[in-house]
């Protein structure tokens, strides 16, 4: 079988299997001075070290020229900030702040160095910006250019999951969702590459900005079940419920966007906002009375939008105004699919 | 500027200056619970947890199909192998012992799964001889197959550093060097690539064993420079030599190698021995008396192989049995050079 075959989270979850069953092997726990105390499988893995209060997080994400990004749509400099933008955010959906990032480069020998020191430079504002920094990293030459961040992160309460929702817990966003879609299909249509994208909706495409302090504000609260939306929303909540083995229902007028999205796609803005992906807000779950501390206590609020309820573990049910079902017009975006 | 023209090691030089002004910009330090205790630019960058004994390692990775590896020559069990064992080397260079890793994959669609499931078998073989875990990573559509390894590591001792060598110290291997390059030319004349190449030469290139007791054994003697042996002894001395702003002599007659190595190549094996590259053994530096202690702690030994000089930072001179400098044959790899 090949890799297109079993698709992207097919080969996660067998890595998954496979890498677990070596984490159990005798030789590997036991004389450690660190517990793995969140494994492979959520928004980053954690690890507590025995003689000290510290949690640490792992996260790594990679961005491949001509898949995740072109420079039609993305400058060296806002990729730098992206790059770095969703480990940040994998490390606030557990509640935590980065710490120190390694920056792996495959380049393409005909690379320009000003463009790698824009790259660098995006980078580095993001890190300036939330307090983390680059300690070090790989260089190779690669026939494609690839850039992939391996980032830490600390965090000093109980990391927040994706496998504690629970049937009667309410679901929030601590933000708006979609405009990071609807910016890239801006960026598409107009051809915006060559100069700044300086719409909203291109703003929030390009430079998204991970929501540190609502994760820490939610873990306070007493929330212990978070993860990032990175794929979509609809998406990344079949992934929350299918961790928990519950299910979703959300209410698609209840979904938070900025008006400048359905001020430009007046027909597709529900699209955008439920399949669209790379928003980097929080989608958390909660009892009704946690649920209202956190609410309050969010740098920038938050908006409920559903409920989880038994079910089929992983579904996510969504319905519109009048409570009817609303079937999916579009699947998430799989890597390896053709 | 390309950055083929630039080179890697300029270009890293270029990055190392980028990222430190950054590291230093306002916001960043200070209020953290760690202080970074060994920075950009060595085998692998270190933090100190402030309120507890413990120092951790961060390294990354990367081999590029077609750049550092192809099918012919590395099956993908021993890619895993290897992929994790370069990772592994560079945490012992700091006399530390490996912990976590996150495992990156650029795959084609077309990929067999089968061979990512022998190329996880093959990353999980060594971490489970090093008491290393997989604990997450992240997987991606690429043209080409690439491999990113990020390991961190823990050392309860000060970490040894590529700056500390000082003029009189004794230059010291850790274990013989040009059999892994020695073993891969035979894999390349041969057309081994299909089944197991068996030769003591061929298993040094496919299964190379990181020098983790070793690291630790040279901390506890007092030793405090070191680094891994990956792009070849000549070039890698050079680098310590630069990081320490001294020079270096070594007598190519010291210097230790497998006796398959003259055997399979009795007019290269010196070449093989200085430029081949993928050693990882450890190479370090340290005054004569500590020396002594060094060797006699050491699991296996190590052979001194030459000594710390002023002179030109970086240079270094290679004497024969009689006394008379010897020229350099090649250059080590450049990993951006056409």
């Amino acid at each position: 079988m090949r890799v297109s075959e079993l698709g992207e989270f097919g080969l996660i979850e067998l890595v998954q299997q496979w890498t677990r069953a070596g984490a159990d092997s005798p030789n590997s726990p036991a004389t450690q001075p660190y517990r793995l105390s969140v494994p492979n499988g959520d928004d980053a893995a954690a690890i507590t070290f025995l003689n000290g209060p510290v949690t640490e997080l792992y996260t790594t994400d990679t961005m491949v020229d001509g898949i995740h990004f072109t420079a039609a749509t993305t400058p060296w400099r806002d990729l730098g900030w992206k790059a770095i933008a969703s480990n940040i955010s994998d490390v606030a959906a557990m509640g935590g702040e980065p710490a120190t990032a390694l920056i792996t480069l495959g380049l393409p020998p005909e690379t320009l160095v000003a463009d790698i020191r824009e790259l660098y430079a995006g980078m580095i504002e993001i890190c300036d910006e939330y307090d983390a920094r680059i300690i070090g990293g790989d260089m190779v030459r690669s026939p494609v250019a690839f850039i992939t961040v391996a980032l830490t992160g600390i965090a000093t309460g109980e990391p927040m999951v994706r496998s504690a929702a629970a049937p009667g817990h309410l679901v929030a966003v601590s933000g708006p969702v979609g405009g990071s879609a609807g910016g890239l299909r801006q960026l598409l249509a107009n051809r915006l590459g060559e100069t700044p994208g300086n719409s909203d909706l291109a703003k929030q495409h390009r430079r998204p900005l991970p929501h540190v302090s609502a994760g820490k504000a939610l873990v306070s609260a007493g929330v212990g079940c978070a993860m990032d939306v990175s794929d979509g929303l609809a998406d990344d909540l079949g992934k929350l419920c299918a961790a928990s083995r519950v299910a979703a229902t959300i209410f698609a007028d209840q979904v938070p966007t900025i008006t400048a999205l359905s001020n430009a796609f007046p027909d597709d803005w529900l699209d955008l906002a439920l399949y669209g992906g790379e928003d980097y807000v929080l989608l958390f779950t909660a009892p009704g009375d946690i649920m209202d501390v956190a609410i309050a206590e969010l740098p920038a609020g938050a908006t409920v939008i559903g409920e989880i309820t038994d079910g089929e573990p992983g579904s996510v049910t969504i319905l519109d105004a009048s409570g009817r079902v609303m079937h999916r017009s579009a699947s998430g975006w799989d890597h390896f699919a053709d």
